[in-house]
């Protein structure tokens, strides 16, 4: 019989480009399906979050857990990224409070004691943070010592059946909006290539040092944004179903979400909304990660979601009216007072159950944010208005 | 600033004495505090579970979370043991449902992918059949490549208020009862001495490597059985706090239940009923990992409940006729039909919310099932009546 205890080994590190954490594992795909099931709707592995109906008064319980390697240099905003991106399962099924949250932590045992001193707490303070912004609060978890560090958690809810949108009532019609720029991956990773000549030279001709810092801060505030706006604007504007942009990239995620649709759908995009320059360097290393083919790896990325053709740009533009950012991160105010910019990407059509990007999808380049801090207003009009290229 | 990424670096594996994995994490203390809240008990870090009142009709959310490195060789068992570890701090509030569990999972990227297909799906279908066997399943969860295998769970139940037992009401004159024997740590490492001739010739003088054998056993089986009938129990005979115990060992978890009671008591314990010969073995090693002292991590052990002293002999007269066992676990019926032993081993007195093992404690030595699988009646038999030592 194989034996368990020969995993406990040492080993080479993730590579850079797998370093993002978010390739490697998000929810099994074993039993994803719907089910329903006599209390109420069931959803099981496969989806954002799992749906349990409760033997009290209509209830479920709604929770997921998500747990991954640093992706990011700085503890305070990788703690918040974390968070955000545990709380963005449940924010993808439309639910806005959360009751809970569990920390789950792995400390490197190759860090002395004063960098754990130093690190550890920062990392724990972005996640509590974070959780605070959401409205919630972390109680419990747990801390072990392993050679990479791992920072995660679980977010649980008890709701009423209102509470929640089940993500499989998408109809022919529909419009698909994101609301965050795809991108981090090839960003983090640009990152790290300011280091490592060899890799540098093959994108140093289409970006500079500059816009890659930018582009990764950019990248950083994304990731550490809370999707709680989007998920209120959910219920007001009658969306249809939604999922989260993670691990398997855009295209990975528009797919799982169509194999959950009642009718018989097809999701087509049209649109490809990146942070600004991510395209030239993935186009200058051969499709680098197939960010433009949408299977490059978001980490914390924006919803994905189903919305009634007419309800789209308005919701869009409640996105960018509300007031959302990072108070207090990183010493900037993240753009506190801007809202959110969310752009329609595609549609939904008659079809089984699958997901496209067209031939020659539209790269809409969304700038730095950072670059236009004295700026702010109008500092999206580099992005064309998101209806022009459906309606 | 310190960065992250630097702790993305091999490292050497655990040491053998470290591997049980329960030394190094449990839940934090940070926040060690029972805290009453206007919508009913709060719970927060430092017990076994916390629990979160809900906005909905006088309900709680209790859960828990606990992940770690393999200890036995055997997959199926250890995804077992990992299920019955999480669980137990649902059991030790008393709570006998569960309405969810997550799975956490890494695979070890040393493994080879035979090895994986093997030994992955072994581990998870110990996990899902403990938590069937529990009344609950699992959906959900997280799967991550890592230098080591890990392997835990989130547990999580909504409850009503007398569903679960606040651990902070133990009054003078209690007794203490423990439900699983300790020596759990022993027995798993000096299982691994086997094949070291070097630490196997420190213990060859006191135990044979047949009682070796049977010890491991013995502990495979107390870790994977569930502390389920223990919880139920709780209820009948009017428990008035409970913990369980694991990495910090028998009295590191008595103080810290100690710590916890409203009313000024003190923890004193009379008797450790350790699995046999593992007393022995840590006496030939100079009080190996302190199990005399009650400072021996224990894995998935069993519940400390703090009981008023007229109940405690029925309750161990029940844990002893109550049916359970591993059904289908590791070829063997595990005494099913067989009822679980549980002993007294100390008492309640005021004092200052402290614990302590008296000088010199009765050593009960617990025997391996194994051994007298063929006389399963009257198995016990040496062990004393457990309530002799103290009325």
């Amino acid at each position: 019989m194989l034996k368990l205890l020969q995993g406990l080994e040492p080993d080479r590190p993730p590579g850079e480009d797998g370093g993002s954490g978010t390739g490697v594992g998000d929810e099994t795909n074993e039993f994803g399906q719907l089910v329903s099931v006599a209390h109420g709707p069931r959803l099981g592995i496969g989806m954002d979050s799992c749906v349990i109906p409760l033997r009290h008064g209509g209830l479920s319980l709604v929770q997921t857990t998500d747990f991954f390697y640093p992706l990011v240099e700085d503890p305070y905003m990788m703690g918040r990224i974390a968070c955000a991106n545990v709380l963005s399962d449940l924010y993808a099924m439309g639910i806005t409070e959360c009751d809970n949250m569990l920390m789950l932590l792995s400390v490197s045992q190759k860090m002395n004691e004063k960098e754990r001193d130093q690190v550890i707490p920062l990392m724990m303070k972005g996640f509590r943070d974070a959780a605070e912004e959401a409205g919630t609060s972390v109680t419990g978890g747990q801390t072990v010592v392993n050679p990479w560090i791992i920072i995660g958690g679980v977010a649980s809810v008890v709701c009423q059946p209102n509470d929640f949108i089940m993500p499989d009532s998408a109809v022919p019609g529909d419009v698909l909006v994101l609301t965050k720029p795809l991108g981090t991956q090839v960003a983090v990773n640009a990152h790290q290539w300011l280091d490592i000549p060899e890799k540098w030279n093959k994108i140093k001709l289409v970006i500079s040092r500059e816009e890659v810092e930018q582009a990764y801060q950019e990248a950083m505030l994304n990731m550490a944004t809370l999707n709680r706006t989007a998920a209120a604007l959910m219920h007001k504007f009658n969306a249809h179903a939604a999922t989260d942009i993670t691990g398997f990239g855009i295209i990975g995620h528009a797919r799982n979400l169509a194999q959950q649709q009642k009718n018989d759908v097809a999701f087509v995009i049209h649109n490809l909304p990146i942070i600004s320059k991510m395209a030239a360097i993935s186009k200058a290393g051969g499709n680098l990660f197939g960010l433009l083919h949408g299977t490059s790896s978001e980490t914390s990325g924006g919803l994905l979601i189903c919305l009634p053709r007419e309800q789209a740009a308005r919701f869009c533009a409640e996105m960018k009216s509300s007031r959302v950012g990072l108070s207090g991160a990183v010493g900037q105010d993240g753009g506190a007072g801007d809202g959110q910019q969310a752009w329609i990407i595609g549609i939904v059509e008659k079809g089984n159950r699958c997901a496209r990007i067209i031939d020659k999808p539209r790269i809409i380049e969304v700038p730095y944010r950072g670059s236009v801090v004295s700026a702010q207003e109008g500092s999206n009009n580099n992005a064309s208005p998101p209806e022009v290229q459906l309606t």
